[in-house]
């Protein structure tokens, strides 16, 4: 038996997506938004859902770029604590000990710890609500290489993301690998 | 040490999101879709990102309104199929064995088995490269009753959905809980 739970945002699973910048003063900065995911194939383009009262929105309409970083369960903490400070009271990457390093394709800085980084050039932006999508080109990604398999592709279950649960407010880890994509559903055809 | 994998769409973790729509002659059909998430919190609104060559892509524009089901990791399978086969060609509910059930609040599908549904009504496009941004305003979320925890609040656990690995092409399911959001990163601050 289904129960109606009215408009809200539910979908699982949702990431913590650490976004990255370079603010009006030139300082690095980092939030952790969860309204995002890839948008289109070709060119290869994310969107990240910003209200423009944060402080990374004007950094990133400033300079047309930002990062997105995965937050891997090792530094859930940290990534937690990007999304509850504004960079306009504290040096985020300082207080979480964490390593800004400046991107090699766009204005933007990446967290070094962090492992895997795009790289993205803002291409548009749509208001929706209360919220501004701010569409991204990503013009690379930086991939730690003990996440890379034998194949040379990254391994989710190596990244180990932080999984988000919106509404419940609670963190998850990955768990086991269970079928193949676009292979498993051959059974029934 | 990082090594620069070009531009690709990898975001982790990404979803399995199943869409539900009519087509022009009144069949109710769904289709498997990576590129997507919430993108306002208010209204309450999801986009999900097709190519306009996918028949699910007409149907939605002809009746503003879609479903997002989540699939649980106990459809796999299905849910892998709804990607791999077009709605022109098979009734996708029958091969699968699976219930179409008129959404309340709007003019779609739901998949009755599955244990959320999104109900949506198309609010605007945006073409972003090969694909379509279809944003839906969220008009409400249908949840199964067996995965509403005590506090009425949604479980993710409970809904146990499949998640997603681009690039890879795999499928993993939710690992534990591992903390609280807007919660954890406070020892920091």
């Amino acid at each position: 038996m289904k129960k109606s739970l009215g408009a809200k945002t539910i979908l699982h699973p949702a990431p913590a997506l650490v976004v990255g910048s370079y603010d009006g003063e030139g300082r690095a900065n980092v939030m952790t938004a969860a309204w995002g995911g890839i948008v289109s194939s070709k060119p290869a383009c994310v969107g990240v859902s910003l209200r423009p009262s944060r402080h990374s929105y004007d950094a990133i309409l400033g300079r047309k770029a930002f990062t997105v970083n995965i937050a891997p369960t090792k530094y859930m903490r940290e990534a937690d604590y990007f999304g509850l400070v504004s960079g306009k009271d504290a040096d985020k990457f300082e207080v979480a000990g964490l390593t800004a390093v400046r991107a090699e394709q766009v204005d933007a800085p990446a967290v070094e710890e962090f492992p895997v980084t795009l790289e993205c050039r803002l291409r548009e932006t749509l208001e929706i609500g209360v919220h501004v999508q701010l569409i991204g080109e990503i013009v690379d990604v930086k991939v730690d290489e003990e996440c890379l398999g034998e194949d040379g592709r990254i391994s989710m279950a190596a990244v180990d993301p932080c999984i988000f649960s919106p509404v419940e407010g609670r963190y998850f880890s990955l768990g086991p690998e269970i079928g193949k994509a676009f292979s498993i559903g051959k059974e029934l055809r």
